[in-house]
């Protein structure tokens, strides 16, 4: 499978690259606004797996051929710029494609950080919004932490909870995710139970602000 | 310490009341707004605890003297009853005794449950407004599964965020959590966190309702 990662010079991008490229055979494609950052976060990308013992092609390029790649695109860009990224890459997305959005919208005060979600109800409510007709939205891996993923030599032992309303796309996504070692991928349900999702990741940002133990947190539900 | 449960004849209440019998030596009481029913439920719990190998006494009483008796103050009731149950028995707390609220505002809906929090921002934020100034507010419990907590026998296995300003209280909350074998708490931070930490709870029903595997889903964060 073409797995393509909008977004993908970012922390959370690089993790999830890093863990398909290390655990799994799918090609790995990575997207930016600016290609050749693609292409160098792509080099040191290869570079860091080959320290692990794994030796695999990363491709970098712009997040619009990165989407005319992907079978599944993962869109790892911040929440505020989902929309637009969505609307930048939308021709290039074709009928079988699926859209994956991890983005939570978020504020911070003194206290910690809270879920903010945009008018439309959640981020992925949000992205579907913005996607062409043909192509589900999943919400995924909004909990995952960016240090975990990109620590390869350390097991995972995560879960994440996710939600759309194709369950073909659903079923897909979970498959993907469950490719990693370590990963165990539940659904929540439709789309309409996004926020619950989407709000678990401050929860885990203010558990590691007040807890040394708990930085890249990895949640299990059993 | 004296342990009061609010409400203690509920789902969630029992279950806190049986590990607290079967695990440490607190003392617990049971409140109701029918004394009757309290003192009914205490005689189950007392038997429900012999059949579990353990002997203790379960006080069931009135609402408003549980509050009296207790140190700790859980008040273990629907997030609808919550600022009524606080009005109800204030005169009853006492300087130096910390009140805990695990509820939770939802709405459900054909897709599942959804956080719904009261105007003030969150249950616990509506329980401070409404409790007297000299006793503080904690948010606790909120995600833990009744029924894993009334099945004795059964490691508990989970970890439960919470939420105070007042971090004596908080500490104490922690102390008297973690005299649980096999509960593990954590401070996600101040009051202003509670939302998160109480839109927990509808993520754990909405996975419980889509995978068989997770009812009574025990969350853990490592």
């Amino acid at each position: 499978m073409q797995v393509s990662i909008l977004g993908g010079t970012g922390d959370l991008g690089r993790g999830l690259a890093l863990r398909w490229a290390y655990h799994t055979d799918h090609d790995v494609v990575l997207g930016s606004r600016d290609a050749d950052r693609a292409r160098e976060a792509a080099t040191e990308y290869e570079q860091t797996l080959t320290a692990a013992g794994v030796s695999r092609d990363v491709k970098g390029v712009g997040n619009r051929e990165a989407t005319e790649r992907g079978d599944v695109v993962v869109c790892s860009v911040p929440a505020y710029y989902l929309a637009e990224t969505i609307e930048t890459v939308s021709p290039g997305l074709n009928a079988g494609d699926v859209l994956v959005s991890p983005a939570v919208g978020m504020t911070g005060d003194g206290d910690g950080v809270h879920y903010n979600p945009p008018d439309a109800g959640s981020v992925l409510a949000l992205a579907a919004d913005v996607a062409p007709d043909r192509v589900p939205v999943v919400g995924a891996f909004h909990n995952l932490a960016a240090g975990r993923l990109a620590d390869l030599l350390r097991d995972l032992d995560v879960h994440t909870p996710l939600v759309g309303d194709d369950s073909d796309a659903v079923s897909t996504v979970v498959g993907l995710a469950e490719d990693i070692d370590g990963l165990c991928a539940y659904s929540a349900g439709p789309l309409a139970n996004a926020p619950e999702v989407e709000a678990l990741t401050p929860l885990l940002m203010n558990l590691a602000t007040y807890n040394d133990d708990l930085e890249n947190t990895a949640v299990t539900f059993d």
